[in-house]
């Protein structure tokens, strides 16, 4: 059986449906995105409770001075997280305080995003948040996957680095293209939760994906 | 008696010890400010009790799109936060995402960083961040108490909006040359709660200020 190339982005805050979900997907998935706002109802066990079923992924964001992302890694571990989401452009020592904190804690840094607003600022620094990225000695790299060219462009930037990619499904992207072009890893939310049969769902990305990486 | 102008940055993730300084400093500070580590340590139910005690500012320094920002916020609002800190350079979309949640949450939103990472992309952008948040409809403005150029410049980017400073005390600023280059808050943390007589600091600094907002 090959490795599972589907993260799955569970943004319901409802503990209960979630760890439904969860169980329902073990070993279909790659890992669980978390975010902030399912800490906020259920606190950090629900990193611990969802890690019985898979890799937790934090998704924080974490954009704050080296110190305070040190602390906010630090709590995720604690908890049992797999890895964590920093953003990149509050610059090398914030993303490096965050890898500092433990060889266990993947840390996943965030050179571009999916939304309009990503045109202010972060896309014109992509190359170079890819590129503090890799000296901070970050385990992976968030890339959009639906944006093929961004995609690929920091494909190339970071080597060998694993590359996690949302805007998969609901927000445009698909996970051949994504994978096609640089993607170790499709994160997808709604498409897999709001579907019918998720399980189902997984398992023919999972064949889809599988026929590609051959 | 004129209103607080001290904001206590609650650092500390035990919530008794943090509760029992909150009722110790009431009525003598503006408001508390708590970080996601406490929220992974305690939950949401961290910002409800603390909100006891003074008006609470959740420092996620929230960065993720819009629809995810607004659901931070939205959590944020249940368990009562007075206000949300969001990061600016993920575009005006989410930040007004954030503000658009609801009148009864302060959106703070943070042009300028005090830590050395801030020069490699949040420096260069300072004043087009302070445009767009003032578009987005921001309540205030987070600029750095220790970096009293910075922060005079953002004073006269923003009009009459609210800012709130930290990197005061341990991290080099002091209140009085805060005050005097445009905050109209200052958020200190440990010189606060370490030290041995945090009522009396509180009120020290308080007498200070005063004399000079006078």
């Amino acid at each position: 059986m090959s490795e599972k190339r589907v993260i799955l982005s569970l943004d319901i805050t409802d503990e209960p449906s979630a760890l439904r979900l969860a169980e329902q997907l073990e070993g279909e998935i790659f890992a669980i995105k978390i975010g902030l706002a399912s800490i906020i109802v259920n606190g950090g066990k629900y990193i611990r409770d969802m890690s019985s079923y898979a890799k937790v992924i934090c998704d924080f964001k974490s954009a704050d001075i080296p110190k305070t992302n040190a602390q906010i890694a630090q709590k995720a571990l604690e908890y049992n997280a797999w890895g964590i989401i920093v953003q990149a452009f509050t610059g090398k020592d914030a993303i490096k305080a965050s890898v500092d904190v433990s060889d266990r804690l993947k840390v996943f840094s965030l050179v571009s995003m999916t939304h309009e607003g990503a045109s202010y600022f972060i896309d014109k620094h992509v190359e170079e948040m890819a590129k503090i990225s890799i000296e901070a000695g970050v385990y992976g790299i968030v890339a959009p996957g639906n944006r093929p060219e961004t995609l690929a462009k920091v494909r190339k930037l970071v080597g060998e680095k694993k590359i996690i990619s949302p805007g998969i499904g609901v927000q445009g992207g698909d996970p051949i293209t994504a994978i096609k072009n640089g993607s170790d890893y499709v994160i997808i939310g709604r498409t897999i939760y709001e579907s019918k049969d998720p399980l189902g769902t997984v398992k023919e990305i999972n064949r889809a994906i599988s026929a590609v990486i051959r």
